[in-house]
């Protein structure tokens, strides 16, 4: 492999904004890059201790390190530019932008996005964590119709991480439940479900592919031949299509795709508000 | 409270990045904002229709709405930018510069970030979320020599949330386990946990506000009670310090803060390669 070129991810919070717009960008070039994650630089001293760090790794590779930041404060992105190496600041270039856009003035506060703890959304999104967790598989019937979605679909089609990502990433109440051999024979689905039909969304998956999910975890099983898993997918089709629920393909689709046509659904708009 | 000022997300993919863009930037100004998410604008005719819901909200709200866009063909970018809204392209503002700091062309490949459902680094991914999911609160023992991080703490202190979000976002594979009241009582920690030692990670949090959360769940108990939280948390905190566990308050942190410091401690450097 070619030498991965140094790419600095340099926030005064998470650094979480500053590697995903990194990460975004960097995507488009096909080189390999080395990620180097400074988070919690808040003040001028620990900037002066990174520019020390980005210095070393100039010299050491005898190229300029890339670095993508966030930050907020200009005596703190100031002290950064003194280091050797090509600066890309999200903030800095968009936020006069935006206040002449908005006729406001930014706070220019840290780590506002991640900073939230305290706050009622935040306590929401802990809740659907633990309710996307009681609700995994079918486990719980209880509260299920507090459910913004409920995902539908046989073993193995996608459907947990699908739930998890929803409730960590969207703070989405997501339960989901599984379309069970015994379900297919009867040609029905649960009657708790059924009183919840307007929430249920099917996943459904090439029977190819779930075939190979589910010989890596029981190889040699019935339950993972490629017979059963046409039979199976084939069926619970079917039954979706008998019951009008909308469905989608998550073969060769990422679990952010996945969520990201889903939150279409249950929740195409958002509205925010920060306070101070 | 104030009339929400509207803004438009766009992207040609999941729109996470954009989304992710626009929420920390608006996070600087406290004033309400409607966010309305438009994914998988991925031709020139998906765009027209946007650009009409967009003329439409503004002659409905008077006011241009915002728009953040990480779009990276120049005929879709180019079609939005026709209607009538205050535009901030992620792509188009750094794409350039980083093309000559690299000395490279870039791609401009749409959704790049999150459409890799088929590589090794993605199955990884969905492994180490099923992983997060086996091993939480201490439910096996096997395999938990392959976790990366074991997070261990009293119960509702902030562990579950933690591991999910650590698997879910970064792929790590982080197991969790309580420190139970029989644990506090022979003032040792099991021998499974011992052995490994090196990947243990404690979290702590103050008294009053782990009352609060267990009371939550279970009012009226012994539990949840003031009592008993400054109890366990005192003799977890003594516990984890016997053994020499490195670890951390969660009170009145995000989970992101939290998984971001676990992650300094895990994988500081990451090395990422696009492949096409």
């Amino acid at each position: 492999m070619q030498t991965p070129r140094e790419v600095f991810i340099i926030s005064d919070g998470t650094g979480l904004t500053a590697e995903m717009f990194g990460q975004s960008i960097l995507a488009q070039f096909s080189t390999p890059f080395r990620l180097i994650r400074k988070p919690f630089v808040d003040s001028v001293e620990k900037a002066t201790q990174v520019v020390k760090d980005i210095d070393n790794r100039s010299k050491i590779t005898g190229v300029q390190p890339i670095v993508f930041t966030t930050l907020v404060k200009p005596e703190i992105s100031d002290e950064i530019c003194k280091a050797n190496c090509f600066v890309i600041n999200m903030f800095e270039t968009f936020i006069t932008q935006l206040e002449e856009a908005l006729n406001l003035k930014s706070h220019h506060l840290i780590n506002r996005l991640h900073h939230n703890a305290d706050t009622q959304s935040y306590r929401e999104r802990i809740q659907s964590i633990n309710f996307s967790l009681i609700h995994d598989d079918g486990q719980s019937k209880e509260s299920l119709n507090d459910a913004e979605i409920i995902l539908v679909g046989v073993s193995r089609s996608g459907k947990t991480p699908t739930c998890l990502y929803l409730a960590v990433q969207f703070g989405v109440k997501a339960a989901n439940y599984p379309i069970t051999p015994d379900d297919l024979e009867k040609k029905n689905l649960p009657e708790d479900l059924l009183s919840l039909k307007d929430k249920l969304f099917g996943l459904t998956i090439e029977p190819t592919r779930l075939s190979e999910i589910r010989y890596e975890r029981f190889p040699n099983s019935k339950y993972a031949t490629m017979e059963n898993c046409k039979y199976e997918v084939k069926a619970a089709e079917i039954l979706m299509q008998k019951y009008n629920i909308q469905f989608l393909s998550t073969t060769n689709k990422s679990i952010e795709e996945i969520a990201s046509s889903l939150l279409q659904k249950i929740n195409p708009e958002t509205v925010t508000s920060t306070t101070y």
